[in-house]
């Protein structure tokens, strides 16, 4: 049984990158730096979770779409604050076989800039309106930051909605339903998440306004798992998607967007597991029970039969299990179910045949009890709400511990993870405030902010007209 | 209601290319040749396609992984057959915002460069193999051809299966494994195929053999749905994946691959098609039975509850099913659904629900009958059986009769389709053959083969020892 060499308590980043690689999610040896293999675990989860987020776009009738990776240039140069933010972030293509291309093509890092000419072909009216589109695919950004796996990559498993409307207050109405399916999302896979309005000098390129949802990790940086963009009419005025209103008049759509990544995965690992491993959400674990028979001579047949029954009625409940029979000790199963963070064990041996019982060991707290055969199905159900509330509340406690609200640089200094200190709205003094804590802004709480005018910026001392949060961030 | 310009049985090639688009598969605008826009259709179609094919790798005890699209120029070159098979058609990045990269990189034709490095780390001794692979990616070709809407495309929605073994025969028992899931994929997607056997020199770059899957499409050419590779050590050589074996030898790998494409969407539409549109096998059908309510004034609310009711019955059936609530009369929604291929509509209007019965409408030969609400489920069941062995029993016939084995060129000159040669195992009567008959070869039978020398070589007059396949291909 290999050994953990790092301890999430003592050397979270170490951990980190270990647990990534043991818990059989990703190999970080591929030649191209920040381009990792994904492996089966790591993939099947990655999965579940674009399962959940299939489900809430089916819910909300988006639909799914698919476009090519690549881009032409001059597609992608009509916006021009789209092309300055990532410009410099993009791989290009030049050659096919032994041709020079006559236009450079890149790989996407976002697709604007490759759905939004399409979209101006597919709308014509305002009968085509709204049109919720969204897809999940490969892109790509050049990183010259110090890669990290699922945080920080350069080919990105990345989901991106993308959606045309009427007017900006449809538009607006879009993002309160963008907020509810990241509500319900973050929930079922036990993570806490903050909204914050970015900063004009740090919203999306193009973007009229960006909201940003971020968590906190055990490190005291905050993570960044995605974003949600209001665009007004900024790109559909370049790449020309207009309709026709009701009354013949012709006008462009305002749109939003909505991305997210596998920092959900990057998230679900830093925050949830411990020392010995991930501890997946039941929502979310490919593998839900893992049955170990313990096996004593002679009464093999029997344990497994016990094991393989137990296995099919779970099934048959739409519960994800698998009964073990690799050969090797139940210790050892123990730890590699441990280290790929299942939430329920359950073993059987001969006595709990005699005694009608399995034992159930949970995965987050390591309780272990012995449950009735007959009630195992309604206990099992009830574990994962036991477990998911666990993690949600101890994720909650970490974060709601470390936001400091304050009025003064002094009381920021000491600090760990988000502080949030009175804005006098100068870009000036935030920069300045980012130095001094060196950290970064994570921009204003979209709820709970500022409600009267009695504080003043801690830089230039100016009333402030807003909260804003600073913090280390991946 | 717009209306088909093309027909099926007129043009099929043009029927084809209006069908993609009207049929909501896919768009054709995207400003780079070769590289569509999925459109919410066709990729739900394509994703029901894949769910089939991961339901057959999940059974066989493949594991699902996602390698990185980017390789090294330098990776990609180990092997030489397969970079004098591929280095003309691939894409190369040589930039990544504004600096040249130190080495170029290619977008993957297919990943056996990218994952041979990794498996030669994963495999280290006889207990990890066989280690049996896959994944479902986007891949790239640079294809100078006339380009066709999923037949022949520069950005492909690719499968392809990788396994590594202890010898040559463990890897032979994973091809006839192959071709069994071959056999129950294509069997659900009503497909009829063939299996050639490649020529030496039209095998994959770098195989030792390649088994081609072939199926015929309405124009008389073949289209090629996927192919099994033997590697033999071919690529485990260069890439050094090897192993130890039980007493403590190393000795090099054995592998295999299998590949398939969205062409398998491509065929869906071509051999079951008809004038009105798609026909879409029910094992595949995002949608199975639409449910269209038949209103009359003053019996709306009735109506709509008869359909939801029924609605709401296949789906706890498993049954994919919608009822179509548009405001647009029934007429308009039978042709949209039957451009989709949906293979199954439901009527249900004010006489049906007094009679306790629906209407029962078929895609595949438009019979209508009424159905008896209590046995509406399993009817339904019982005709998507039928549906499937209509669409199959017709395809087959299409195959058969378009398979001609003769003894001469000339007999061979006034036929469609497949025409089967003897051949004389000589290179350059082959390529003569194909030229005379303005078609390429396929490759030999794998089954029913030659069995006696009776027959001569109808070029050079040598003794045969094959048949030998030619037809015009996609």
């Amino acid at each position: 049984m290999p050994e953990t060499k790092y301890k999430k308590t003592e050397d979270f980043n170490e951990w980190y990158n270990e647990i990534v690689e043991l818990a059989d999610l990703c190999d970080k040896r591929y030649p191209i730096k920040g381009m990792n293999v994904w492996r089966p675990h790591g993939w099947k989860l990655m999965n579940h979770i674009d399962k959940l987020i299939r489900y809430e776009m089916e819910k909300t009738n988006h639909q799914e779409v698919n476009f090519p990776l690549l881009i032409p240039e001059s597609l992608f140069k009509k916006e021009e604050e789209h092309i300055e933010g990532f410009g410099s972030e993009v791989y290009w293509i030049t050659h096919a076989g032994i041709n020079e291309l006559e236009e450079r093509w890149l790989l996407r890092p976002t697709s604007e800039t490759a759905m939004y000419p399409i979209f101006s072909l597919w709308i014509r009216s305002h009968a085509d309106l709204p049109l919720k589109t969204y897809q999940i695919v490969n892109t790509f950004r050049y990183e010259t930051k110090q890669t990290r796996a699922f945080i920080r990559v350069r080919e990105i498993h990345f989901f991106e909605a993308h959606t045309c409307h009427t007017d900006f207050e449809d538009a607006e109405r879009q993002i309160e339903e963008d907020k509810g399916i990241a509500e319900r999302l973050f929930k079922k896979l036990c993570l806490p998440y903050i909204f914050s309005k970015r900063p004009e000098w740090d919203k999306f390129a193009g973007a009229h306004y960006t909201i940003s949802i971020d968590v906190l990790m055990p490190s005291g940086r905050t993570l960044q798992l995605g974003s949600i963009h209001q665009y007004r009419d900024n790109f559909s005025k370049p790449y020309e998607i207009s309709y026709e209103t009701e009354d013949g008049k012709h006008t462009f759509c305002h749109q939003t967007t909505y991305g997210m990544s596998e920092r959900i995965l990057g998230a679900l690992i830093g925050i949830h597991g411990d020392n010995k491993g991930l501890i997946m959400p039941p929502e979310v674990a490919p593998l839900q029970v893992v049955i170990i028979p313990i096996i004593f001579k002679g009464k093999e047949k029997k344990v497994i039969d016990a094991c393989d029954k137990l296995c099919k009625k779970l099934i048959d409940n739409n519960i994800r299990a698998e009964v073990d029979k690799r050969e090797i000790t139940p210790g050892n199963k123990y730890y590699d179910w441990e280290l790929k963070g299942v939430p329920i064990r359950i073993e059987i041996g001969p006595r709990d045949i005699e005694k009608k019982q399995i034992m159930l060991v949970r995965r987050d707290t390591g309780d272990k009890k012995p449950v009735l055969q007959d009630s195992s199905v309604q206990t099992i159900k009830d574990e994962f709400i036991k477990i998911s509330d666990n993690l949600y509340t101890k994720a909650k406690k970490l974060l709601d511990e470390n936001i400091h609200r304050v009025n003064t640089i002094d009381e920021a200094k000491d600090k760990k993870g988000i502080i949030e200190l009175p804005w006098c709205n100068n870009e000036k003094c935030a920069l300045e405030i980012e130095n001094v804590l060196d950290g970064n802004t994570l921009g204003e709480p979209i709820t709970d902010n500022m409600k009267n005018k009695k504080y003043t910026c801690p830089l230039c001392g100016k009333t402030a007209v807003t909260w804003m949060r600073y913090a280390k961030t991946y």
